[in-house]
């Protein structure tokens, strides 16, 4: 099969690699707007020729489109215009917006959106590593309006590199990764530009971060490019579990400030509460 | 030497462990309130014996106390009362309030207060291990108030168990620490209980957990036993640093409901900014 992936960054790049290592493509072209990306790609192997979209789009079986999710409102209809036979997915974190986006364009059945949900705060063509879907969940939306043949390719596909399937309604999957994936993100942000902000001592903070700050903060190091627009498409979602999380960070304010034996043991049965995620994650 | 360990839990169970391991201590003798907790101990090899305080004060050289930091302000005295020549630490994450307490004790230069920078979420004897400390930062507080020879002893201790060792006054350390690693903690339980209290499915938060949340929940599973105290020792820091937090998230959460180009091209130098933490953590 010939997979073009448009947009050769973390997740198109490490996808490029695991087509190639299971065997899946036999070849891979490269589509990339910026001539630099394009270059690294094909010199890190990632992809085995650089196309313009248009020539990468008519010698393809399946197209990938792996770049920031605000690009899609434009790159999919551009994309859905001008396949024949092509099945297109795109690997996005958000989903509703998306699809609604191309609902009504008369090849919407060439379309299987996906998100396989693994990553790393890295990004760019540097950052595509082997064998990151193994083990990993892939998310399917709305696959009542794709061919059915093509949703077939495409759950042999991600489960020949490794990926379990889950499927759900592009509605519930914004606020699924809403409360789980993006607030994760919103929260190291803002504890990186916290301790960046209170902690002016750099080597303090190189230092003393041993204790589970790398931990917390890791994500912040992640591409604006990429999450901006994907807090942006799904904004409601994120601005009432970032509304939890600021009230939760209220009440244990509150609770401190009352500095008696019992707000302190309420501030307990918080945290023991929140122990409860052990059960879920070990 | 012989070493007292009172508190046989995550870090005293490992200090014991890496004191045996580089053949620093000969004896290692065991102090815990709860009976169960010491024979766990002892069945785990951690300590060789178990004694109650009196009797394990009279027999040790070294006596470490790593207890929660509350119990500190009666152990600390109780223990200082007792001893001759012996050397007593504590290895706390508060350190202020700690020294503050013994300030005038007749004793006080036998004391040597030190912060070994390591840890897991996972607490009691059960989660001690070896190597814990290696590579690792141990603070040491307010050292011109201790007996010289005894902080070269101590120095020598924890350099043998491969930390390296910086040297502040005990107001600084609770800034440094609250900014740095008690505010991961705080963001960590919040964000817990708002997955926990917004995604109702667990088996959503187990398949999408792949993402980051992990990472930035993992202090979540914290011991409340530890961490409780620890916040209410250093909460003028700790409350600092969390309204800095609490402003940030409201910041992002003001641009995001701004809705604008603007708004979000803000939020996408925020987020630059927070990039910045790469400089310092790789």
């Amino acid at each position: 099969m010939v997979v073009t992936v448009v947009g050769i960054g973390l997740i198109g790049g490490s996808m490029a690699l695991s087509l190639r290592d299971i065997g899946f493509a036999e070849k891979i072209i490269g589509v990339s707007r910026r001539p630099e990306t394009a270059q690294k790609a094909l010199a890190l192997g990632l992809v085995d020729e650089i196309m313009d979209l248009e020539a990468a789009i008519a010698a393809a079986d399946l197209i990938i489109v792996a770049t920031p999710v605000d690009s899609y409102m434009t790159v999919l209809p551009q994309i859905l215009d001008k396949v024949t036979n092509q099945i297109v997915i795109e690997v996005g974190s958000t989903k509703k917006i998306v699809i609604d986006a191309i609902a009504s364009h008369p090849k919407r059945s060439n379309f299987v959106a996906t998100h396989p949900m693994a990553g790393t705060e890295y990004s760019g063509p540097e950052a595509a590593i082997h064998g990151l879907f193994v083990d990993k969940l892939c998310v399917l939306c709305n696959i009542e309006d794709s061919n059915p043949t093509f949703v077939k390719t495409v759950e042999e596909m991600y489960q020949a590199i490794g990926m379990r399937i889950s499927y759900m309604n592009s509605a519930d999957h914004d606020m699924h990764t809403a409360y789980i994936s993006h607030i994760s993100h919103i929260c190291s942000f803002a504890l990186a530009l916290t301790v960046l902000e209170k902690e002016k001592d750099e080597k303090a903070i190189f230092d003393l971060a041993s204790t589970g700050f790398a931990s917390t903060v890791r994500l912040a190091k992640s591409s604006p490019e990429t999450w901006v627009p994907i807090f942006r498409h799904n904004s409601e979602n994120v601005l009432s579990v970032l509304d939890e999380y600021i009230n939760t960070l209220l009440k244990f304010k509150g609770l401190m400030l009352a500095d008696s034996e019992d707000s302190y043991d309420k501030l307990h049965k918080y945290f023991q509460k929140a122990n409860d995620i052990k059960k879920i994650l070990k």
